[in-house]
């Protein structure tokens, strides 16, 4: 652990740019380079003053780099880039479509195999922190219910489904928890929840011109799957106002787990997180990843991981005895 | 992990019995013996018919059990029990005494070390989940404060330095929570706490035939290390009111993480808990990390273990793959 873990940045956006404030922070870690698709000379950099490089450069960067942070989409970035850098790097990337992860994780385990690489993926905080949570409530009370409530907090998905509807110029979705709902669940009542019960959803839209706003509101709030099962709110408002008001990317939300044991002993565990800023938490998560990513390699471990195979005492840079004096 | 693992119960007060419930809901686990001190025959058993057997008996039973769970105390218990079972058995236990985990620490690993078998040891919410917290929120957010808030429940150390006062016949002593300094942190504000800002300590006694009521509460209050440093309140009542309002074993807290990233937005971190019984919820948690103590040793893994060390996967009775399609 004397070594200093060389970093590589790839993909420069907000949170790219999360990963360089929070490598700041990090003495054992040091940033030696970005990796982008733009023309390196175009980025409004931030932080300190590394390197920016096209990505092509990564092939004559191997040696330089102990574990790349990749920070592109899970749309299109990550499952092209993810197991063609995963052959090469280590790496530690925040995949988040859920239901694509069994896939996600067979290509970036068969390629980290085929390289000698560990792949840590889905690190950040859903997936990432929540399903540890979720897994750890499942497994310490397993008689009882889960409960996941997101918000408030803009959500990417919604808001771009709400953007495809036409005589949208441009919008935001809030996913907005239920208050009510969170509060039933934390006085151990294990309640069964509808969608609608849980969360709603508010949309701030900026019509076209000439748009037909009842028109577009009803497209809105009946859209299957993204809408019709929850409360939608839509707002219409200038673009200037949306600028001006919906900029942020606070988020948050919490993990509970019920159950009784014994003789009726109601026992409520709860995880929550609120963030003001949603990608600079998610960066700061990648980053104390990556300090596992890089151990699991030195002892040997090769493949795919996700946040549920890592020991936490590997995420901190203090040794295995420090962390038992201090920390236990 | 297909073979059922085979659990022993070492002590049978609070702890053990609420080890005992918790196995009805492991579906992967099975409750083989009990292992006492006292008089197998005079034990208050709940649950299934297993048989109870005195300590020496264990000397038979290696080949019959694949963990013992150690549920004696931590003051004089687990200090000679502990390295003597992890010689034979793999063992998890609840040690709690935070100021000398490392020698624990270090006589459980040169004796599983020596038996070839797995220790896990400070097993439970504090040691344990709270420490885990505590870790997770210093790995991710470096910069910031950490704050553990326990409470409301009653602390049996402070229990018992106020039973030691002369005049007191009986009495507990609970630890509250300060709601203001809780709702500072989750605020973001990073307060700096004192001992008295962040927990007020409130007892019940019963007095001995002729004691000075005043001078036992000057006793209380002025005590050094447990209660001088907090606003302490006492109560005097009857034995009877004692047995009937003050059995409860309801206790919780939680840990909180607060940081700034960025241009000063505020990331808070949280995680609490609210449990009606403190040892079935305790029993709970070791029953989840006996589980890992089987597989760690399995894959031929040896020494004493944490739960810094232990990967949280190791802690569900579902496949890695399940819990990356169901979990993550």
């Amino acid at each position: 652990m004397n070594d200093t873990i060389r970093i590589g940045i790839v993909g420069y956006g907000h949170l790219g740019r999360g990963v360089e404030i929070a490598l700041q922070r990090a003495p054992d870690m040091r940033l030696v380079g970005l990796y982008t698709r733009r023309d390196p000379a175009q980025l409004q950099r931030t932080g300190e003053a590394v390197p920016a490089h096209r990505m092509e450069a990564l092939a004559d960067h191997a040696d330089a780099i102990d574990v790349l942070i990749l920070c592109g989409g899970s749309k299109s970035d990550l499952p092209e880039q993810g197991p063609a850098l995963a052959a090469r790097f280590n790496t530690v990337d925040s995949y988040d479509t859920h239901a694509r992860i069994p896939q996600y994780f067979a290509a970036m385990d068969a390629a980290a195999r085929d390289g000698g690489h560990t792949a840590i993926i889905s690190v950040g905080w859903d997936p990432g922190l929540f399903s540890l949570h979720r897994l750890l409530g499942e497994a310490i009370l397993p008689g009882g219910a889960s409960y996941t409530f997101w918000g408030k907090g803009i959500s990417q998905g919604h808001s771009d489904a709400v953007r495809r509807v036409p005589g949208v110029q441009a919008a935001v979705q809030y996913t907005l928890p239920s208050p009510a709902a969170i509060a039933r669940v934390r006085a151990g009542e294990r309640p069964q929840l509808t969608t609608r019960e849980k969360h709603a959803r508010e949309c701030f839209v900026v019509l076209a011109p000439g748009a037909d706003a009842q028109a577009v509101r009803q497209a809105i709030v009946t859209m299957p799957d993204y809408f019709a099962d929850y409360d939608t709110t839509v707002h219409f408002i200038s673009a200037g106002e949306l600028a001006r008001e919906h900029a942020a990317m606070s988020h948050g939300g919490q993990v509970l787990r019920s159950d009784t044991t014994g003789a009726g002993h109601a026992q409520v565990m709860e995880f929550s997180l609120r963030l003001e800023s949603n990608p600079e938490f998610t960066a700061s998560v990648l980053v104390a990843y990556a300090r596992a990513a890089h151990r699991l390699q030195q002892r040997g471990e090769r493949g795919a991981k996700t946040p549920f195979d890592i020991a936490p005492g590997l995420l901190s840079p203090r040794s295995a005895e420090e962390l038992r004096a201090m920390l236990l």
